[in-house]
């Protein structure tokens, strides 16, 4: 019922940054065979950072259309022997090298966990390693395969080439190992995996960890919590909008407040509460 | 005559930054409902600045098409009371929280300017709470309504959703007391509200103040006016292309030299000119 | 045989950054006349350098679609008497201030390189100077022509609107002096032009002037190459994905590393290969 027809969606995320013409020479390459929409997720993954990349395609594919394909790229291997591929899996398509940026959703899927090693396709994807050069730009850069392999191949794969038109079928992917929280009973460690815009400290610690009164340790201090907004004082420990614990500071930012980002361990301590319901588990 | 069909529009502007995927994931949300162009207005309103957001967002919407569905958010009480609204207005559809980003806007169609306070709401307009969870994605987050509340919204208006499907209507609207310049007979004394890429110094001063020869008191230095170019040495006190008096350095950032930024007060005194035609009012 | 139909592009490069509504402002012009697809090249151009802002377009112009329109924009003399003009060329339409920006193209296609002067078009190439106001908002602001003449003019041409429409036509175009490297015998003098988001040192000497075996002197020291990915240690010299020698440090910020930025002098020299192929031109 709605006024617009449904449209083939291409989402990019990089470590590209905006300052450049790299993301507007894919855009364009891409727009030169597509009229597919194009989104950005973010292009300020940090540099050649592939666990980055991988947290944070984690906290945006699930809001998009089903069919859409993905790019991806934190390339660092590019030139090198890495593979360039693409991924039929059951919600669309993905793009990018082959060097660990699928190891949240794989795990997430397979509950995979390998140290950094090729690990089986999870069931029902098709993986396709990008050989074809026929869905290639000529000549094809020694540095910039977003452009010359992975836009060219998201634009065909946007306007319904099969997978495997661009190139021999793969048996296994390169996953990473990625930060998990660990419970040693009463206690969950975690650790910060990423500082949002806001200097909010986004954990890996999921809800499910934790009850309804929890003593976050961090950074030397504790907080009471969960708090219900933002605005609790004097830091906010809540539920964030990728279903994991964080850290904030109402209208501040807590990173720079707390003296730490990226890596910095984190605990939660689930407590007893004097009221009639018990902690949810 | 043109080769393009019209097609619905949705601009955003958040204080979000695109160093994270918030914007990317408002965004898949609303390719998964519609296929509207969306245009980002910008994502760099001062963190939780809402004044801030009132005043970029008076700069933009005029030049959006009728229509138009405007998504405004600086919104440092999500999570708390503050209530997720709807407006249509003569010239379209504006979504975000009520806590005072249509302060500009208000003042400008009907001359209020109460303190903080809650306003009737200008003639001819609709406003919506949002609580149909139709039009919510499931659960809604406490700290993103963005992702959660206004995507899914303004992508429904997009496709011609009746606004009261959206909520209950609303009888007030938040207002911010919003920054005036004051005649006080022959000098015009007010401040500057933004600070530009460029490092130019935007005011509050409407070119109606601004006679055909000006002196300009700021960071306690003077300059006269108008100039006809940025070009003007060894500073620019012209009519900024909001309309209002702006302050800049011929190829150089005029913050920066001055050592000034928002708040700073800036005066004008209109001077007698030497010609035969008189100083337009 | 694709799912979407050809539409309308137009690119955006300028100096404005996105922390204003100034990019904002013409993409909602521009949406209220076309649903031509908007691209950003970038908005990070050097502010107010047009030289800058003619490399950043030779890096990206070669790959948008046929019919495409080009809008930059680095406008020091914005409100001063340079003109504003759009270029019917083989590829499409190129839209701005007649400052120079063209240079590096205009250069590639006539190898024309005057020293600031005005040029004689390349043949098959249309100019008119953007005087109908039937094209342009009213009124004019002194400072914005981004959005009051260029995104109508470039909405217009993506309509199908004929470039004589927009105004007179003119007979010649500003260039500026491209910095050109100088082959001295052995030994190429060459400069960075750009540095990229990474740190990557691009240089204005093409791959034509690269053997097999070189030896690049920069910043007091000296690198063999070229490598054959940017893992090279400590420093990769290569081709870069403009085709021209650049600088980079693996995993790191070459820029930094080596305390140079734009403007630094590079040189190579081509060495004898101890293997039977002859060294390339």
């Amino acid at each position: 019922m709605g006024m617009t027809e449904n449209k083939p969606v291409i989402a990019l995320m990089t470590d590209f940054g905006l300052a450049d013409t790299y993301v507007g020479q894919m855009k364009s390459v891409i727009a030169a065979r597509t009229s597919a929409s194009v989104i950005d997720l973010t292009h300020s993954v940090a540099p050649q950072n592939v666990l980055h990349a991988a947290y944070l395609f984690s906290t945006a594919h699930p809001y998009l259309p089903d069919g859409a394909v993905i790019v991806c790229i934190a390339d660092p291997g590019v030139g090198t022997d890495r593979s360039p591929i693409a991924v039929q899996w059951t919600r669309g398509y993905l793009v990018g090298p082959d060097n660990g940026w699928l190891s949240y959703l794989v795990r997430d899927v397979s509950a995979a966990n390998a140290e950094s090693a090729e690990t089986p396709i999870p069931e029902g994807w098709t993986v396709a390693a990008l050989e074809n050069p026929a869905y290639q730009l000529t000549p094809v850069s020694r540095t910039f395969h977003g452009r010359d392999i992975f836009a060219p191949a998201a634009a065909a794969l946007a306007e319904g080439t099969a997978i495997e038109e661009l190139g021999p079928k793969r048996d296994s992917l390169v996953t990473l190992a990625v930060p998990m929280p660990v419970d040693d009973g009463g206690t969950v460690r975690g650790q910060v995996v990423h500082v949002d815009n806001f200097g909010n400290l986004i954990t890996n610690i999921p809800s499910a960890y934790l009850g309804a009164s929890i003593l976050v340790s961090i950074a030397g201090g504790e907080i009471r919590g969960p708090a219900q907004s933002y605005q609790a004082k004097p830091f906010a420990a809540l539920v964030g909008s990728s279903g994991v614990l964080e850290i904030a500071a109402p209208n501040a930012n807590a990173a720079r407040l707390l003296g730490i980002g990226i890596g910095a361990p984190v605990s939660v301590t689930n407590q007893p509460r004097l009221v009639t319901e018990p902690p949810k588990p």
